[in-house]
């Protein structure tokens, strides 16, 4: 009771402060949800400036590429993370620009990495998942070890004085996981399926069918995240879920991107709903589903681009936005500091 | 013809580039299209980063006031040039964040401002336009002189280095003036009318019946862009208009921001149709006209926050996007040096 009235006192105050920058009331829009939600976040009227930004891109194999579901062979996966090593990928450019830095995860890559490198990080849970059309993915022990290893990432991240934090997912595949995540948990298919990679019409029905397989196959506990996991997930998806999890017991708040990151946040979400108010959506993927379900949990995305890369490039695009809200609040001068008149709205 | 050959052929490079990056065709959306406007823009298939960004608030007050068509008072306009000028604005906050230099110009604002100050632009036509409901808001040789004042604002900003421009508008009863404007154009009144600052019921039925009551007094000529701006324009919105059309002339690419700034910005196009090709638009503002209107000039707004500020505060927030999309084009590598497989879209 105290604690929810201390919270209804610090909203107020953020709100009275928002009323009072040199602008109309509401006139910064969005920004201004944004700034109010770190307040919240962070416990203060006027939230501090992020010194630690980072993206955390997990990456893995999934078994159902055997069925033709993307465009891309499935060795990209493994090219990839040296891409992302090497600061090729999009993701690096992106988070150079917004002064992030990019931590690649190994959840579960089909090959080793014989790489010394201080953003890569090992946590291979196995080489790749088996195909989920044939069986379940991964063993429940399995995706528990995701949920912990995937803590245990933000759990150092945080440790070493990471405070705003972006997820990203690499794997071909990963957007057919995705879909078969939310379908298990009640979305229905044809609100949800559409390609990942550029896929003709041929290829987008193998994803449909191994979606539907996937789950007659399996038939997932809707009301059990781990069992979902185990029969339809993907490695990478299990760990973005425990790193969720981590980031808001600590109070981090954790900057999603598309579609498999929100397929995490789902698990994440089923496990402990709270998680949401540490949440922002980075973007809107041009990927169909990715809005349908952002709009179900009531995420709006800050950044709507048409973009459907994944690794993470809405979120930290998105970082840039969040810091310009939190330097709204902190730096504007009120009504009263700049000598301007209010207006009637302010009465 | 061998211009537009070149054109064709510039085009064509581009678009090679940007779907050999290390990323599926097309993925990375808006940002995609960003880079190759730029590149037709700068005559490059790799364009260059921007050196000197700045963002001109065009300030000026508005005779209709007196029609009651605001939440603020009239005076709030020269109380906040003082604002714009001491960095306390929204402007001032988000033009730090994305590294762009504020320059405030005084195109009619009803008062005096002595003031020495590098970054204020004395360009005064007059102190406010007249009530435009009961006569013409300026002269003919008024509306020909915000133009070339806008103009020369703009040959001195590029003969000093500027290569990417936003222009912000800022002056109590400016949508008012902008809705007028559109409507002398054909659009609708009541596809465009909506509130600027918080207005109630009856403020904004006061705002449409000024509207109509401009347009049935002054009767402006529809293919006649001086003639709308002398009847029911402002002084900050033809001045924007000669600013733009002179960037376009001098090839430098222009942000436009909200509503009044995409007045100035139908003013330009009437004059010459070619300037869309050097504007992008940095948001879609919430006041309901602006989207209208950046729909028929087919502009694709960058962000999309609900804001309704003015001021270029969604114009220079915008411009880190761009920023975002050159260093894609400049930064990531391709399929070719990152070894990374093509997928089947690729062949």
């Amino acid at each position: 009771m105290s604690q929810k009235l201390e919270l209804t006192e610090l909203r107020s105050r953020i709100v009275d402060r928002l009323n009072n920058l040199t602008k109309p009331v509401g006139s910064l829009g969005y920004l201004e949800e944004i700034a109010l939600k770190m307040g919240l976040i962070q416990e203060r009227v006027i939230p501090e400036l992020p010194r630690d930004k980072r993206v955390y891109v997990f990456v893995s194999d999934h078994g159902v590429t055997a069925k033709g579901v993307s465009a891309y062979p499935k060795e990209v996966t493994y090219q990839m993370v040296l891409n992302f090593l090497n600061g090729g990928a999009a993701i690096n450019v992106f988070s150079r620009h917004v002064g992030a830095d990019v931590y690649v995860v190994d959840s579960g890559v089909d090959g080793d990495f014989n790489i010394e490198h201080p953003k890569f990080i090992g946590a291979k849970v196995n080489y790749g998942t088996r195909d989920f059309t044939e069986g379940p993915a991964m063993t429940r022990e399995e995706a528990e070890r995701c949920i912990e290893l995937g803590r245990g990432i933000a759990k150092r991240a945080i440790s070493e004085g990471a405070d705003l934090l972006a997820i990203g997912d690499m794997g071909i595949g990963n957007t057919t996981t995705a879909t078969a995540i939310a379908c298990a948990m009640g979305f229905d298919i044809d609100e949800i399926l559409d390609i990942g990679t550029p896929l003709d019409a041929e290829g987008l029905k193998r994803k449909r069918e191994a979606v539907l397989m996937a789950l007659k196959v399996n038939r997932p506990d809707p009301n059990d995240p781990i069992d979902i996991l185990t029969k339809v997930g993907g490695y990478c998806i299990g760990q973005m879920a425990g790193f969720i999890l981590e980031a808001f017991e600590q109070k981090i708040p954790v900057v999603i991107d598309g579609f498999p990151t929100t397929a995490g946040l789902l698990i994440a979400w089923k496990m402990n709903p709270k998680v949401l108010d540490y949440v922002f959506a980075g973007h809107r993927s041009k990927v169909k589903g990715h809005g349908v379900i952002l709009n179900k949990l009531g995420l709006r995305p800050i950044l709507d681009l048409d973009m459907r890369l994944g690794e993470g490039t809405g979120a930290v695009l998105a970082m840039t936005i969040i810091e310009a809200a939190i330097k709204m609040i902190r730096e504007m001068a009120t009504f009263e500091s700049a000598g301007v008149s209010k207006g009637t709205d302010q009465i």
